[in-house]
């Protein structure tokens, strides 16, 4: 396999997007991925979207998206695994690049979720229609129950979850493309309305519109596009039990855990090596998981990370320096690259006020469900 | 890029089947794969579906359906190209082992659409909708236009029209898992209903549910598994214009072209090579368009090609040996698999009364939308 690069971004701002459509979007954002590397040409396009035959009524965005561009021709195809479709069109264009098939290619993501009246319900056929959405159930409230069971394992309190939120607001008020740029506090947090009990509405990221694309060569290549191209050192893909009711235990996902350990192998790198992080905190309770299950911290401890402050900017591994999903905002098929651009942009030093200082080492990871898919991407400055 | 085979395929019957929901379809078919392998793990597995989310209300296919095979744990994902889903989760199983990444990968292509009350509108979400979807059009209009430019074009007729669906019904009372294993006669075709005028019912594919699945490996690896490995060749994928309005002559499918183009420098073949292949007759105009853009027949003569018997089995080049979409069915994400697998049967021998003697290289062509996408593979004899 070739060494793989990505070598430029681009992304809309996350939000409710009211003016664009979904192809508006879309090409915003790869229209700025190309013109940043130069690029005037594609030998594949892959896109993530979730649900855009549900949400807007329009499947079949390979082509769309393509001629959009004004590049119809091109190999394209969409690619989909829930909330994870971003972080898997990144894996298609890793995989396509390293294999020789193509030289340059896009991975973009996108979702225009604002036009629908049906969000939630739309969101759960994402869980497992026999086991969990027939019966009413909605992803809150299988975090909820997520979250309940890692308090009785581990006392993970409401209060461990609301840090989470609290820091990653504080992350995204630094963030000029996230959704919300306002500091929330301890205090609003734990006074904001019930969803799902335990999970409040500061506990839950937001429904958004918006895209965000990446440009992905191989890295003997890279060069010519930029002067500070960023390995991807690994991209690891797993899935675990679909509904709840099959897991183990429920307060661990066993896919992020599978897809880090891949990654892991494939990078030669382990969770000691990571100076920052883009995790799936589509609850605040996700993330508390996710940093378990991937080995930033030891298990049972994910809760006390953001309360001591070890995963907030200026700590030990500082966690979605974006804001995250939270508050960066979750077009649920655009986060798996938008993910990659935070680590991108930390890598090449550009973050700005959000800049992790010296990382050298990073990893997204990007989980579809209840995390019954979740895939692992290591990133490494070259 | 390795060189990459089919060592084993498993396919359920396609029809109107009450009895059997997405994941069983699936289950079934994976199942058969696994088992004619002797295989016990998978890699990867690469789920080729159109709209589960519109048609039965289940995304995230991926893990739901590597979870169902009770390989929770493994690489999975869905890739949606409208009715071209199939090829394109063929391509992503091909450039997937080709890389090096995975040994061991399942392509599988699934569509339950009879449990939906609203499959013309769900497959109109393949076309573009704000210049097409939102005025109304639906398929059978769409393609009935291509079909009118082809008769103002080149003086193609209703009958030329209509032996395509003679020549596929008459293969297809020949394939035990066809949906209709009859026999239709030129009169039939001629007096069924109009359904957009110059397309009557007979000229049309009907709604299906089914699933298709094939084993792909390390052509090295292969003989682990089978002593009749049929190697994947090549593998291209296209788009155009997604709008019929935005092409420059609708009788012309230039994504076709484009994807064989890619397809037969890949594999080192031309037209003249081919054997047997299976084309996407989703109408009867589709195939006359697909065997012309495949450079199978001249420019402009493919309406005399089923007409002329050069198409039929024990013509020049039989085409759609499987009875095609038209009489075996078109559960649309599973079609590009079960394509292949009629040509890795006929390349093994298997093929019984439908057997294409001698046949040694084949082809299969699989589209999405009005023919938007296109994805082509070439298979060899080993």
């Amino acid at each position: 396999m070739r060494d793989v690069a990505i070598v430029a971004a681009g992304m809309t701002r996350f939000g409710e997007l009211w003016d664009a459509s979904l192809r508006d979007l879309f090409a915003e954002a790869a229209t700025e991925a190309l013109k940043n590397a130069k690029a005037d040409h594609l030998d594949a396009l892959f896109v993530g979207n979730m649900s855009a035959g549900q949400f807007v009524g329009q499947e079949h965005l390979g082509p769309l998206l393509a001629d959009e561009l004004g590049m119809a021709g091109v190999a394209a195809a969409r690619v989909e695994s829930a909330c994870a479709s971003g972080g898997v069109a990144l894996r298609s264009a890793f995989i396509e690049v390293a294999s020789g098939a193509s030289d340059v290619v896009l991975a973009a993501g996108v979702e225009k979720m604002t036009d629908s009246t049906e969000v939630t319900e739309v969101l759960a056929t994402a869980s497992d229609q026999e086991l969990e959405a027939y019966h009413g159930i909605t992803f809150p409230g299988l975090y909820a129950m997520i979250a309940r069971a890692h308090m009785e394992r581990w006392g993970t309190t409401e209060e461990d979850l609301s840090w989470v939120s609290v820091k990653n607001h504080k992350h995204g008020a630094l963030n000029p493309k996230a959704q919300f740029r306002s500091a929330v506090s301890l205090d609003d947090v734990m006074r904001s309305s019930p969803v799902a009990e335990p999970l409040r509405l500061l506990h839950c990221s937001p429904v958004s519109d918006g895209a965000a694309a990446v440009l992905v060569v191989p890295l003997a290549d890279a060069k010519r596009y930029t002067d500070r191209p960023v390995r991807i050192a690994a991209s690891g893909l797993a899935t675990g039990p679909m509904a709840l009711a099959s897991r183990k235990d429920i307060a661990f996902l066993d896919a992020v855990e599978a897809s880090a350990r891949r990654a892991y192998k494939m990078a030669g790198h382990g969770p000691a090596d990571i100076n920052v992080a883009e995790v799936h905190d589509c609850f605040a309770i996700a993330e508390i998981c996710a940093i378990e299950a991937l080995g930033l911290v030891e298990r049972g401890t994910g809760n006390a990370a953001a309360r001591k402050g070890d995963t907030a900017l200026g700590g030990r591994l500082p966690v979605n320096t974006s804001g995250g999903l939270k508050a960066k905002g979750h077009p649920v098929g655009a986060t798996g690259i938008a993910q990659a651009i935070e680590i991108f942009e930390q890598l090449r030093g550009e973050a700005g006020a959000r800049q992790v200082a010296d990382a050298r080492v990073g990893l997204t990871q990007n989980m579809g469900g209840s995390g019954a898919s979740s895939v692992v991407h290591i990133f490494e400055r070259v």
